[in-house]
Protein backbone atom coordinates (compact mmCIF):
# COMPACT_ATOMS: atom_id res chain seq x y z
CA UNK A 1 0.00 0.00 0.00
CA UNK A 2 0.94 3.89 -0.58
CA UNK A 3 2.44 5.83 1.91
CA UNK A 4 0.02 8.04 3.75
CA UNK A 5 -1.00 11.75 2.50
CA UNK A 6 0.49 14.06 5.31
CA UNK A 7 -2.01 16.66 6.18
CA UNK A 8 -0.01 19.51 8.27
CA UNK A 9 -2.65 22.14 9.70
CA UNK A 10 -2.12 24.38 12.79
CA UNK A 11 -5.31 23.71 15.49
CA UNK A 12 -5.99 27.26 15.62
CA UNK A 13 -6.38 27.98 11.47
CA UNK A 14 -9.74 27.58 10.03
CA UNK A 15 -9.12 26.41 6.58
CA UNK A 16 -7.19 23.64 8.45
CA UNK A 17 -10.40 22.84 10.55
CA UNK A 18 -12.46 22.60 7.18
CA UNK A 19 -10.00 20.74 5.34
CA UNK A 20 -10.06 17.66 8.50
CA UNK A 21 -13.52 17.26 7.48
CA UNK A 22 -12.80 16.58 3.78
CA UNK A 23 -9.40 15.10 3.76
CA UNK A 24 -10.01 11.50 4.83
CA UNK A 25 -13.08 10.78 2.50
CA UNK A 26 -10.89 11.74 -0.08
CA UNK A 27 -8.03 9.94 0.38
CA UNK A 28 -10.20 6.93 1.16
CA UNK A 29 -11.79 7.23 -2.38
CA UNK A 30 -8.36 6.19 -3.86
CA UNK A 31 -7.52 3.76 -1.33
CA UNK A 32 -5.03 6.36 0.57
CA UNK A 33 -4.61 6.64 4.62
CA UNK A 34 -3.94 10.20 5.85
CA UNK A 35 -1.63 11.04 8.72
CA UNK A 36 -3.03 14.10 10.65
CA UNK A 37 0.54 16.11 11.98
CA UNK A 38 -0.63 18.72 13.60
CA UNK A 39 2.60 22.01 13.94
CA UNK A 40 2.76 25.61 14.98
CA UNK A 41 2.35 27.82 12.34
CA UNK A 42 3.88 30.40 14.11
CA UNK A 43 7.58 28.91 14.09
CA UNK A 44 7.27 28.53 10.21
CA UNK A 45 5.94 32.15 9.72
CA UNK A 46 9.02 33.60 12.29
CA UNK A 47 10.87 31.65 9.68
CA UNK A 48 9.53 33.32 6.48
CA UNK A 49 8.85 36.63 7.71
CA UNK A 50 5.42 36.45 7.37
CA UNK A 51 2.57 38.23 9.58
CA UNK A 52 -0.07 36.36 10.63
CA UNK A 53 -2.86 36.58 8.30
CA UNK A 54 -5.45 38.55 10.34
CA UNK A 55 -2.86 40.97 11.22
CA UNK A 56 -2.07 42.02 7.66
CA UNK A 57 -4.78 44.38 7.27
CA UNK A 58 -7.65 44.32 4.34
CA UNK A 59 -6.40 40.44 3.46
CA UNK A 60 -6.90 39.92 7.31
CA UNK A 61 -10.41 41.29 7.02
CA UNK A 62 -11.46 39.42 3.90
CA UNK A 63 -9.82 36.24 5.83
CA UNK A 64 -11.92 37.07 8.96
CA UNK A 65 -15.11 37.31 6.38
CA UNK A 66 -14.02 34.09 4.18
CA UNK A 67 -13.48 31.51 7.07
CA UNK A 68 -17.21 31.71 7.55
CA UNK A 69 -18.20 32.00 4.13
CA UNK A 70 -15.47 28.65 2.97
CA UNK A 71 -17.08 26.36 6.15
CA UNK A 72 -20.75 26.87 5.30
CA UNK A 73 -19.81 26.30 1.36
CA UNK A 74 -18.73 23.01 2.69
CA UNK A 75 -21.09 22.78 4.68
CA UNK A 76 -18.81 22.68 8.05
CA UNK A 77 -20.47 24.50 11.37
CA UNK A 78 -18.05 27.30 12.45
CA UNK A 79 -17.65 30.34 14.20
CA UNK A 80 -14.66 33.04 14.89
CA UNK A 81 -14.07 32.09 18.45
CA UNK A 82 -13.54 34.71 21.27
CA UNK A 83 -10.00 33.13 22.38
CA UNK A 84 -8.91 33.27 17.94
CA UNK A 85 -6.18 33.06 17.37
CA UNK A 86 -4.79 30.94 19.65
CA UNK A 87 -0.84 29.10 20.56
CA UNK A 88 -2.11 25.35 19.66
CA UNK A 89 1.02 24.16 21.57
CA UNK A 90 -1.33 22.32 24.08
CA UNK A 91 -4.06 20.72 21.72
CA UNK A 92 -0.50 19.82 19.62
CA UNK A 93 0.79 18.18 22.51
CA UNK A 94 -2.60 16.38 23.43
CA UNK A 95 -3.06 14.95 19.33
CA UNK A 96 0.64 13.38 19.83
CA UNK A 97 0.22 11.91 23.29
CA UNK A 98 -2.77 9.72 21.69
CA UNK A 99 -1.20 8.96 17.82
CA UNK A 100 1.30 6.50 19.01
CA UNK A 101 -1.55 4.74 21.10
CA UNK A 102 -4.48 5.00 18.57
CA UNK A 103 -4.15 6.92 15.44
CA UNK A 104 -8.29 6.80 15.11
CA UNK A 105 -8.74 8.08 18.61
CA UNK A 106 -6.18 11.05 17.74
CA UNK A 107 -8.17 12.15 15.17
CA UNK A 108 -11.44 12.00 17.05
CA UNK A 109 -9.79 14.22 19.93
CA UNK A 110 -8.55 16.03 17.53
CA UNK A 111 -11.87 16.59 15.39
CA UNK A 112 -13.44 17.24 19.61
CA UNK A 113 -10.83 19.76 20.03
CA UNK A 114 -11.07 22.09 17.06
CA UNK A 115 -15.28 21.30 17.84
CA UNK A 116 -14.85 22.81 21.05
CA UNK A 117 -13.13 25.62 19.76
CA UNK A 118 -14.89 26.63 16.63
CA UNK A 119 -18.14 26.06 17.50
CA UNK A 120 -18.78 25.92 20.94
CA UNK A 121 -16.36 29.20 21.62
CA UNK A 122 -13.82 26.71 23.91
CA UNK A 123 -10.32 27.87 24.51
CA UNK A 124 -8.41 24.61 23.36
CA UNK A 125 -5.15 26.30 24.71
CA UNK A 126 -6.00 25.67 28.21
CA UNK A 127 -5.44 22.06 30.08
CA UNK A 128 -8.29 22.03 32.03
CA UNK A 129 -10.46 22.63 28.67
CA UNK A 130 -8.35 20.12 26.88
CA UNK A 131 -8.69 17.66 29.97
CA UNK A 132 -12.46 18.17 29.76
CA UNK A 133 -12.60 17.05 26.01
CA UNK A 134 -10.66 13.80 26.56
CA UNK A 135 -12.97 13.09 29.33
CA UNK A 136 -15.79 13.45 26.83
CA UNK A 137 -14.14 11.40 24.35
CA UNK A 138 -13.99 8.12 27.09
CA UNK A 139 -10.03 9.46 27.79
CA UNK A 140 -8.35 9.84 30.82
CA UNK A 141 -8.24 13.81 31.43
CA UNK A 142 -5.81 13.44 34.01
CA UNK A 143 -3.30 11.66 31.82
CA UNK A 144 -3.52 14.24 28.66
CA UNK A 145 -3.14 16.67 31.49
CA UNK A 146 0.14 15.26 32.94
CA UNK A 147 1.22 14.17 29.24
CA UNK A 148 1.00 18.32 27.99
CA UNK A 149 4.25 18.66 30.14
CA UNK A 150 6.11 15.49 29.40
CA UNK A 151 9.44 15.71 27.88
CA UNK A 152 8.72 13.51 25.14
CA UNK A 153 5.76 14.62 24.17
CA UNK A 154 7.25 18.26 24.01
CA UNK A 155 9.83 16.94 22.20
CA UNK A 156 7.66 15.01 19.43
CA UNK A 157 5.81 18.30 18.69
CA UNK A 158 9.12 20.45 18.44
CA UNK A 159 10.03 17.67 16.18
CA UNK A 160 6.68 17.11 13.72
CA UNK A 161 6.78 21.35 13.49
CA UNK A 162 10.83 21.01 12.26
CA UNK A 163 10.06 18.36 9.94
CA UNK A 164 6.91 20.08 8.63
CA UNK A 165 9.27 23.62 7.93
CA UNK A 166 11.72 20.97 6.43
CA UNK A 167 9.65 19.64 3.98
CA UNK A 168 8.31 23.23 3.09
CA UNK A 169 5.05 23.37 4.99
CA UNK A 170 4.25 27.31 5.62
CA UNK A 171 0.28 27.08 5.91
CA UNK A 172 -2.57 25.29 7.28
CA UNK A 173 -3.73 23.05 5.55
CA UNK A 174 -0.05 22.11 3.91
CA UNK A 175 -1.04 18.56 2.13
CA UNK A 176 2.13 16.62 0.98
CA UNK A 177 0.86 13.33 -1.24
CA UNK A 178 3.90 11.09 -2.84
CA UNK A 179 6.60 14.43 -1.75
CA UNK A 180 3.91 17.08 -3.58
CA UNK A 181 2.68 19.84 -1.41
CA UNK A 182 -0.26 21.34 -2.04
CA UNK A 183 -1.19 24.96 0.46
CA UNK A 184 -4.65 25.31 1.68
CA UNK A 185 -8.06 24.22 1.79
CA UNK A 186 -8.93 25.27 -1.68
CA UNK A 187 -6.66 22.71 -2.90
CA UNK A 188 -8.34 19.75 -2.36
CA UNK A 189 -9.56 19.50 -5.71
CA UNK A 190 -6.36 19.51 -7.12
CA UNK A 191 -4.79 16.69 -4.28
CA UNK A 192 -8.09 14.44 -5.62
CA UNK A 193 -6.80 15.04 -9.02
CA UNK A 194 -3.28 14.43 -8.21
CA UNK A 195 -4.55 10.85 -6.46
CA UNK A 196 -6.21 10.21 -9.90
CA UNK A 197 -4.07 11.11 -12.24
CA UNK A 198 -0.47 10.32 -10.40
CA UNK A 199 0.53 13.71 -11.07
CA UNK A 200 0.88 16.37 -14.47
CA UNK B 1 -28.59 43.44 -17.02
CA UNK B 2 -26.36 42.69 -13.91
CA UNK B 3 -23.48 45.19 -12.86
CA UNK B 4 -20.12 43.57 -15.08
CA UNK B 5 -17.91 41.27 -12.53
CA UNK B 6 -14.61 43.23 -11.98
CA UNK B 7 -11.40 41.18 -12.59
CA UNK B 8 -8.18 43.19 -10.44
CA UNK B 9 -5.02 41.81 -11.50
CA UNK B 10 -1.33 42.67 -12.00
CA UNK B 11 0.24 42.06 -15.26
CA UNK B 12 3.81 40.02 -13.76
CA UNK B 13 0.94 37.67 -11.82
CA UNK B 14 1.15 33.99 -12.87
CA UNK B 15 -2.08 33.31 -11.22
CA UNK B 16 -4.24 36.47 -12.86
CA UNK B 17 -2.88 35.20 -15.92
CA UNK B 18 -4.13 32.03 -15.20
CA UNK B 19 -7.13 33.45 -14.82
CA UNK B 20 -7.68 35.67 -17.43
CA UNK B 21 -8.32 32.37 -19.36
CA UNK B 22 -11.23 31.03 -17.54
CA UNK B 23 -13.09 34.06 -16.29
CA UNK B 24 -15.09 35.83 -19.58
CA UNK B 25 -16.56 32.31 -20.17
CA UNK B 26 -17.33 32.02 -16.89
CA UNK B 27 -18.72 34.65 -16.23
CA UNK B 28 -20.44 34.27 -19.82
CA UNK B 29 -21.81 30.76 -18.98
CA UNK B 30 -24.31 33.28 -16.36
CA UNK B 31 -25.01 35.81 -18.54
CA UNK B 32 -22.63 38.32 -17.06
CA UNK B 33 -19.79 40.79 -18.20
CA UNK B 34 -16.29 40.69 -17.37
CA UNK B 35 -14.53 44.60 -16.59
CA UNK B 36 -10.63 44.02 -16.86
CA UNK B 37 -8.70 46.34 -14.59
CA UNK B 38 -5.03 45.53 -13.81
CA UNK B 39 -3.59 47.82 -10.97
CA UNK B 40 -0.51 47.81 -9.33
CA UNK B 41 -0.14 44.95 -6.98
CA UNK B 42 3.06 46.08 -5.64
CA UNK B 43 0.88 49.24 -4.06
CA UNK B 44 -1.31 47.12 -2.25
CA UNK B 45 1.35 45.09 -0.83
CA UNK B 46 3.34 48.50 0.39
CA UNK B 47 -0.24 48.92 2.47
CA UNK B 48 -0.62 45.58 3.95
CA UNK B 49 3.04 44.64 4.73
CA UNK B 50 2.99 41.87 2.60
CA UNK B 51 6.13 40.91 1.19
CA UNK B 52 6.22 40.11 -2.46
CA UNK B 53 5.40 35.83 -2.67
CA UNK B 54 8.27 34.70 -4.37
CA UNK B 55 10.68 37.01 -1.46
CA UNK B 56 9.35 34.74 0.98
CA UNK B 57 11.50 31.64 1.26
CA UNK B 58 9.79 28.37 1.05
CA UNK B 59 6.87 30.06 0.13
CA UNK B 60 8.42 32.05 -2.72
CA UNK B 61 10.05 27.95 -3.98
CA UNK B 62 6.38 27.10 -3.12
CA UNK B 63 5.44 29.44 -5.77
CA UNK B 64 7.57 29.10 -7.98
CA UNK B 65 6.74 25.46 -8.48
CA UNK B 66 2.65 26.54 -8.28
CA UNK B 67 2.86 28.37 -10.72
CA UNK B 68 3.35 25.63 -13.61
CA UNK B 69 1.83 23.09 -11.76
CA UNK B 70 -1.62 25.27 -12.16
CA UNK B 71 -0.66 26.66 -15.86
CA UNK B 72 -0.66 22.66 -16.58
CA UNK B 73 -3.63 21.81 -14.82
CA UNK B 74 -5.94 24.35 -16.52
CA UNK B 75 -4.29 23.42 -19.85
CA UNK B 76 -2.72 27.09 -19.94
CA UNK B 77 0.91 27.61 -21.77
CA UNK B 78 3.28 28.86 -19.13
CA UNK B 79 7.22 29.56 -18.07
CA UNK B 80 8.87 31.77 -15.75
CA UNK B 81 10.36 34.90 -17.80
CA UNK B 82 13.44 36.16 -17.22
CA UNK B 83 12.23 39.60 -16.53
CA UNK B 84 9.74 37.95 -13.17
CA UNK B 85 8.96 39.65 -11.83
CA UNK B 86 8.30 42.93 -13.36
CA UNK B 87 7.05 46.37 -12.48
CA UNK B 88 3.49 46.35 -14.49
CA UNK B 89 3.19 50.19 -14.92
CA UNK B 90 3.62 50.15 -18.78
CA UNK B 91 0.94 47.19 -20.01
CA UNK B 92 -1.31 48.26 -17.74
CA UNK B 93 -1.31 52.13 -19.17
CA UNK B 94 -1.39 50.54 -22.42
CA UNK B 95 -4.30 48.29 -21.13
CA UNK B 96 -6.03 51.98 -19.89
CA UNK B 97 -5.35 53.68 -23.03
CA UNK B 98 -7.50 51.03 -24.82
CA UNK B 99 -10.05 50.29 -22.67
CA UNK B 100 -12.17 52.98 -22.93
CA UNK B 101 -12.23 53.60 -26.88
CA UNK B 102 -12.53 49.46 -27.80
CA UNK B 103 -12.76 47.08 -24.71
CA UNK B 104 -12.69 44.00 -26.33
CA UNK B 105 -9.43 45.35 -28.31
CA UNK B 106 -8.29 46.49 -25.10
CA UNK B 107 -8.69 42.88 -23.81
CA UNK B 108 -7.20 41.17 -26.76
CA UNK B 109 -3.82 43.43 -25.95
CA UNK B 110 -3.82 42.48 -22.88
CA UNK B 111 -3.85 38.92 -23.61
CA UNK B 112 -0.76 39.38 -26.54
CA UNK B 113 0.76 41.54 -23.87
CA UNK B 114 0.43 38.34 -21.17
CA UNK B 115 1.50 35.69 -24.17
CA UNK B 116 4.50 37.94 -24.70
CA UNK B 117 5.84 37.61 -21.13
CA UNK B 118 4.33 34.40 -20.40
CA UNK B 119 5.01 32.30 -23.51
CA UNK B 120 7.57 34.41 -25.58
CA UNK B 121 9.87 35.56 -22.73
CA UNK B 122 9.43 38.95 -23.50
CA UNK B 123 9.77 41.77 -20.96
CA UNK B 124 6.68 43.60 -21.33
CA UNK B 125 7.74 46.28 -19.00
CA UNK B 126 9.50 47.86 -21.80
CA UNK B 127 8.14 50.24 -23.97
CA UNK B 128 9.71 48.94 -27.12
CA UNK B 129 7.95 45.56 -26.25
CA UNK B 130 4.50 46.83 -25.79
CA UNK B 131 4.90 48.96 -29.95
CA UNK B 132 5.60 45.42 -30.90
CA UNK B 133 3.13 43.53 -29.54
CA UNK B 134 0.44 46.26 -30.11
CA UNK B 135 1.50 46.45 -33.85
CA UNK B 136 0.74 42.78 -34.18
CA UNK B 137 -2.51 43.08 -32.70
CA UNK B 138 -2.68 45.86 -35.49
CA UNK B 139 -2.51 48.87 -33.45
CA UNK B 140 -0.50 51.94 -33.67
CA UNK B 141 2.60 50.97 -31.74
CA UNK B 142 3.77 54.95 -31.85
CA UNK B 143 0.63 55.79 -30.13
CA UNK B 144 0.33 53.28 -27.60
CA UNK B 145 4.24 54.39 -26.21
CA UNK B 146 2.97 58.41 -26.37
CA UNK B 147 0.14 56.99 -24.29
CA UNK B 148 2.52 55.63 -21.68
CA UNK B 149 3.72 58.65 -20.69
CA UNK B 150 -0.04 60.84 -21.21
CA UNK B 151 -0.86 62.21 -18.02
CA UNK B 152 -4.50 61.31 -18.27
CA UNK B 153 -3.51 57.80 -18.24
CA UNK B 154 -1.34 57.92 -15.84
CA UNK B 155 -3.89 59.33 -13.64
CA UNK B 156 -6.14 56.38 -14.72
CA UNK B 157 -3.95 53.77 -13.65
CA UNK B 158 -3.33 55.52 -10.44
CA UNK B 159 -6.82 55.85 -9.77
CA UNK B 160 -7.60 52.01 -10.88
CA UNK B 161 -5.37 51.32 -8.05
CA UNK B 162 -6.39 53.45 -5.71
CA UNK B 163 -10.22 51.73 -6.06
CA UNK B 164 -8.93 48.33 -6.34
CA UNK B 165 -7.14 48.68 -2.39
CA UNK B 166 -9.86 50.70 -1.32
CA UNK B 167 -12.33 47.53 -2.89
CA UNK B 168 -9.92 46.14 -0.85
CA UNK B 169 -7.68 44.02 -3.09
CA UNK B 170 -4.55 42.89 -2.01
CA UNK B 171 -3.94 40.01 -4.51
CA UNK B 172 -4.15 38.80 -7.99
CA UNK B 173 -6.56 37.54 -8.77
CA UNK B 174 -8.70 39.20 -7.19
CA UNK B 175 -12.53 39.22 -8.17
CA UNK B 176 -15.04 40.98 -7.09
CA UNK B 177 -19.12 39.89 -7.77
CA UNK B 178 -21.88 42.15 -6.57
CA UNK B 179 -20.02 43.53 -3.67
CA UNK B 180 -18.43 39.57 -2.73
CA UNK B 181 -14.65 39.84 -2.98
CA UNK B 182 -12.95 36.48 -4.08
CA UNK B 183 -8.70 36.53 -4.10
CA UNK B 184 -7.39 33.73 -6.22
CA UNK B 185 -7.40 31.72 -9.21
CA UNK B 186 -8.22 28.73 -7.05
CA UNK B 187 -11.16 30.71 -5.97
CA UNK B 188 -13.35 31.03 -9.46
CA UNK B 189 -15.25 27.46 -8.75
CA UNK B 190 -16.50 29.21 -5.68
CA UNK B 191 -17.41 32.55 -8.21
CA UNK B 192 -19.33 30.07 -10.57
CA UNK B 193 -21.39 28.66 -7.16
CA UNK B 194 -22.06 32.17 -6.39
CA UNK B 195 -22.92 33.27 -9.58
CA UNK B 196 -25.07 30.36 -9.58
CA UNK B 197 -26.70 30.94 -6.19
CA UNK B 198 -26.34 34.85 -5.27
CA UNK B 199 -24.54 33.90 -2.65
CA UNK B 200 -24.81 31.70 0.97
Amino acid sequence: MAEPIDFYFDFASPYGYIASHRIDDLAARHGREVAWRPYLLGVAFQRTGIPLVTDQGIRGDYARHDFGRCARYHGVSFQIPDAFPMLAVNPSRAYYWLADQDGAAAKGLARALWRAYFVDNRDISKPEVIAEVAAAQGLDGAAVVAALQDRAIKDRLRQETENAIERGAFGSPYVIVDGEPFWGNDRLDMVEKWLETGGW
